[in-house]
């Protein structure tokens, strides 16, 4: 143990500090424990709403995280700050806890291997985040599973990506492979033309790209699945998802589609986790056409915005059901308890420090239930909380919810 | 600052050792921040609970708790151990909040005059806790507001529970006014033979005691009442509570009495916690008589395991909004989600490490949400956690919450 927080020194000093702290911290408050030791590895909001849930079920939570002013590493005792990009800091975190898991999916799948093989458990497996963090294989298996995608193919040239687009049609949507979200790492390219410009702009000289092509989708469809370590799998209502700017705006639980929809829709998110092997919560984009087709549009191997309703609508949220998953034990029912849910995304506007005006106003909005990050700094379109509201119909809560959420912002100065 | 700290350390060193290590901890971590910070006085399940509620709405909490094992600090990440009873670790504690409240009813109301006359705020307020803490006056207060209570009187010596029997008629209760809980510091007695064992029995000598009549009750109800800072108030449902050996045991909500019960039940409470100039949460326990008459059996100035239920049961829970109140914030609708819901408390049986047995198969029980409070060890009677369960009948939730906190049992070797 030494060893390892002696190599942290040697790389980041700072982070040794704080580790030393933290763990002096925690011998001395804590008993040796009977507690499940939860490991967390990313520090922002989905990891504190996952550590609620498992300190709600007696689970002691660990954090590692590089950024000293992220919600986890403010709102937690177990935090280790270090980068989860240091196999010795993997290995540190990992000693400690009896299970690791993690929060984005932008973490080494290799050096969790790493960890497996040293006997650690890790859910969900490093196989199944090597699929699913690289866009095109995450393809090519649900592919392989004989589920319906866009169409899609790797591209190692701008010619490639002229390529592509003669053989789908424009446009074409140009994406990294890995390491993409909220609209980063995606560019349409609506003609041969463009090609050069889309290529350089994802910079395709050393980024793998891949194409995929344009889905006319009518609306877009989430659905959230948990999956536990011997198979059981919990799956959430279908909802749908507004985008703006790329980025997730709002969710209504249910999503407005027939009975018929909404059942090919989990099925097809069921088939989508179990085609990659998924422990944990999942989160499944869909395209939903006009013409009734629906294709994956993407899985996200962690709990995800599109399922933060869950937390109040759900009998079990997304975050209990990955806790129970990740521990082996079974999963709660993912039944809503009222007939609709809308959730709002509150975003920053600008770099600033991220306190909330308005927030008096928002509580006072009946039935609207505000979760605030508690983000040191806004930025702009940085997610900094939501709003849910439950109702009797999809109005009643969005209503609630819009009006909440319209109420904050976000420091801007 | 440092002078403060300086003359913890000369009282207690350990405690200075672990305050040092948590404000570098949160010096380190935490930038200056626009959160709103709440101080919460003791660190039983009560505050872990509220920390959750107020990290949800983006505030920080500090937790002072003398006890290294508590779930406060074993679960937050601003821990300052010492003792409550220290005002200079007060002040400490204060001057890093911006208001300060307490989970338990033992803090010393004169230390925290002294820090409401510094200009700190502290809700309730000191000259609230007085009157709430010592239950003599409580019940002054409430009788002078007109409110029903058992008949009452102080008592100095065996005689004068002797004449209490005969005035009240026998058996009558006699109890320590300060610092009793779950039975502790009560005792019945049948007849005046049996006044000296039991003013021996309290430590009358060194304890101020007093005697009620004994109320003849059919059913135990209770009530939680949050009031805001602007005297706003959010009264939730009438519960039935039901005790084993003194200690909660079971939360029915709502109690299965009569409409116009329920609201006389209601309008009580609500006086009562005004009459006591009540902010924040507050449980207010009553009986009620075969004849129909509710009386008043006791105020506690704190959110109370009477109303754990609210987690899952209601719009916003009895956490949420006692943060909402002492912030002074709009309150949250105490709204149940559900016709019935049911609470079970998962009590220890004997002095061992705290770890759960049999969780895995509660967990698999439809429909109940299992809390465990992370405590290292278990006692004889100790709340370790709680089962809550919603149900479109009482009969239904109580079913799957007695199921679920029977499959529960604390390890006793």
């Amino acid at each position: 143990m030494n060893r390892t927080f002696a190599s942290c020194a040697a790389i980041n000093s700072d982070a040794n500090v704080h580790e030393v702290i933290d763990r002096n911290f925690e011998q001395q408050r804590g008993a040796p424990t009977a507690a499940v030791r939860i490991g967390i590895i990313g520090g922002g909001q989905l990891s504190t709403m996952t550590a609620r849930a498992a300190h709600a079920l007696g689970c002691r939570v660990t954090v590692l995280e590089k950024d000293p002013h992220s919600p986890g590493a403010l709102l937690l005792p177990g935090v280790i700050i270090g980068d989860w990009a240091d196999p010795a800091v993997l290995a540190g975190m990992a000693s400690q806890v009896d299970v690791l898991t993690f929060e984005n999916e932008f973490v080494d799948a290799g050096a969790l291997q790493i960890l497996e093989e040293a006997g650690h458990a890790v859910f969900p497996t490093s196989a199944c985040l090597a699929v699913t963090q690289d866009k095109l294989r995450q393809k090519e298996a649900l592919v392989g599973a004989g589920l319906a995608v866009p169409r899609f193919c790797a591209v190692a040239s701008p010619e490639d990506i002229v390529g592509a687009g003669t053989q789908f049609g424009w446009p074409v949507v140009l994406k990294t492979r890995r390491n993409g979200y909220d609209g980063k790492g995606n560019a349409t390219v609506s003609s041969a033309m463009a090609a050069n410009a889309a290529w350089n702009g994802l910079g395709g000289d050393r980024n793998a790209l891949y194409v995929e092509a344009y889905f006319p989708f009518s609306r877009e469809l989430a659905v959230i699945v948990t999956r536990g370590r011997n198979g059981e799998i919990a799956t959430y209502p279908v909802v749908e998802t507004f985008q703006r700017d790329h980025v997730c705006h709002t969710v209504s639980a249910p999503a407005a589609i027939a009975p018929e929809l909404a059942v090919r829709a989990a099925n097809l998110a069921r088939q989508a986790v179990a085609a990659v092997g998924a422990i944990g919560t999942f989160g499944v984009e869909m395209f939903l056409s006009t013409a009734g087709d629906i294709a994956i549009n993407e899985l996200a191997p962690r709990v995800h915005n599109s399922g933060h309703y869950t937390i109040e609508a759900c009998e079990c949220s997304q975050f209990e059901n990955h806790v129970r998953a990740v521990v082996g034990w079974p999963l709660g029912s993912p039944r809503m308890l009222a007939p609709a849910a809308v959730m709002v995304n509150l975003l920053g506007t600008g770099t600033a420090p991220g306190r909330p005006l308005g927030l008096e106003h928002a509580l006072a909005v009946r039935g609207a239930r505000v979760h605030l990050y508690g983000k040191t700094t806004s930025g702009s379109g940085r997610k900094m909380g939501h709003v849910t509201a439950l109702g009797d119909s999809t109005g009643d809560a969005r209503t609630a919810a819009e009006e909440a959420a319209g109420r904050i912002s976000f420091e801007n100065r």
